[in-house]
């Protein structure tokens, strides 16, 4: 039951010596999902032990180059490995003719199917929704359409007390009811306590806390993103300058680590990954402690790291 | 006078632990000439300290992913860089607009000229011909349109024996010409030898030999290839398969490693250097063995090594 997140390149705009560009791979519940395809990922992939026939979604924020183009990269070598099974793309308006015209212009003919969803740049939307989690996007502010994505894990069911089961008789075609909270009375008449209601809290364990992330990169600082963050358990924002950059990064439609840990407040987030850095920064201590200054549980996102979120009970 | 060739990448299809995607460096006389653009050329130039602001040509050979994809991140890492002046890209048909969609759809616009000379696949033409050398590409046999690339230095002129200046009293305004290969007879009346002729071999030493290198990557073995790359000092010859893979690299198009080195037999030249192997391929020995056994002066192709040609003098 993990979920992690594993970062691939936290270097905005041009790789350096020490960091890749964007990309991450979120592992939620062994299904993987790809977030952002700077140049090298596909080497970043394989670099990192991550299984690519494991990812089924891929998510772009946005269609800057550094987020962008290892995409098509990933797909050829999803390929070389005999992928036949479906991958669906999200991104703005561009990302399937992107795609389909590399596709064209270097002669390939992906051998399995791809999807690609077209996100909504200007609303936040739902783009999963299953028994097990959802994932919606949301606006960014940058100086392209740009879509951040939350990623939250599903209530699981309640956990029987099998010794309950014996106790109370409870019949087999009950238990998927209690297991999602409901109580329980016995109308069995050979059941000495026939009638009496047996609340759920006695007969069943609670779920594990649902777990969530959520990805912002690239954008300003902009307090209408809090609502669709509010929460999450983490957040990678990204942080490419100092605040001694504040106007630059407006201009340029990115924030300061001031900024991000603001919004980590804001949100009332679990905990702030950094990333998405200039490259005139070689040394990152400073972007830590100006966003730790407003939100202490923050750390530095590294290439190659991994993030985990591990499972809490949530309050018998 | 340097004349050398860096080696970026020699993974051929997806990038592997050791091996970077194709892509080469010729430093001709401190001109850099790119040739392919694997995913991840960017950050090989930069990690083996190769300036990009000296490139000012570049060189597809077709647009299979493998060779292609790092192009977008080049231009876009040079623009970085506050480059201004002009770029020339050379390629087969498809370039121009892979380029020119890419750049459209990813909000970009290049702040430095460039322009994309689309290159006739099915024969050989001339790209570049001044003083100081030529480029030339030529057909190569594989799936698709794919062009090979042979540079060639122009012969320097002789070098002027200065002592023979005051000795037959040569004027200034000869020089260029005997330089040239032009003998000198003085007609000055005040000169005692006035009349003789003095054959240009006393007067001048000879320039070094113009050194030249051919880059056939992907191809089929081709005989006609031949005629084009004849007497070159260096020949890069893909090497994908070893022979007892011939019929399926005759299928790809592509070429074993005997066959490189009986192409560098047939055409004479002076080194041969193998690459863009197989992943399959861990070990190389059995490549270099292969090609050694019908041509024996071979040398493996190795990511991030240069191999040199030195200026030689021509025989008095």
């Amino acid at each position: 039951m993990v979920f992690q997140l594993t970062i691939l390149g936290t270097s905005a705009a041009v790789p350096t010596p020490t960091r890749f560009l964007s990309g991450q791979v979120l592992n939620m519940r062994d299904q993987l999902f790809l977030i952002d395809c700077g140049e090298g990922t596909q080497s970043r992939l394989t670099q990192l032990g991550i299984k690519k026939s494991k990812i089924n979604h891929i998510f772009i924020s946005h269609l800057h180059g550094d987020h962008v183009f290892g995409l098509v990269g990933v797909l050829t070598s999803m390929a070389m490995q005999s992928r036949k099974h479906l991958l669906t793309l999200y991104g703005p308006t561009g990302l399937q003719e992107l795609v389909e015209t590399t596709f064209r212009l270097t002669y390939y003919q992906s051998p399995f199917p791809i999807q690609c969803v077209t996100v909504d740049a200007d609303q936040a939307t739902e783009l999963i929704d299953n028994e097990s989690f959802s994932v919606k996007s949301f606006p960014l502010k940058h100086r392209i359409p740009c879509v951040g994505y939350v990623f939250r894990e599903k209530e699981a069911e309640r956990t029987m007390k099998v010794e309950k089961i014996a106790e109370y008789a409870i019949p087999f075609t009950d238990i998927k009811a209690i297991k999602r909270g409901a109580d329980f009375k016995n109308t069995d008449h050979r059941f000495p306590g026939k009638g009496v209601l047996i609340p759920n809290s006695d007969l069943t364990t609670p779920p594990p806390s649902p777990r969530s992330f959520a990805y912002c990169s690239d954008t300003a600082f902009d307090e209408t993103i809090v609502q669709h963050i509010r929460g999450v358990d983490l957040l990678y924002h990204e942080t490419t300058f100092l605040s001694e950059m504040t106007t630059h990064a407006e201009m340029t439609g990115h924030s300061t680590a001031l900024q991000a840990g603001q919004m980590a407040h804001l949100a009332d987030v679990g905990q702030l990954v950094t990333g998405h850095y200039s490259s005139r920064y070689d040394e990152l201590n400073f972007i830590l402690d100006e966003a730790k200054s407003v939100f202490p549980n923050t750390v530095l996102g590294i290439d190659g790291q991994t993030y985990s979120v591990p499972l809490v009970k949530t309050p018998l």
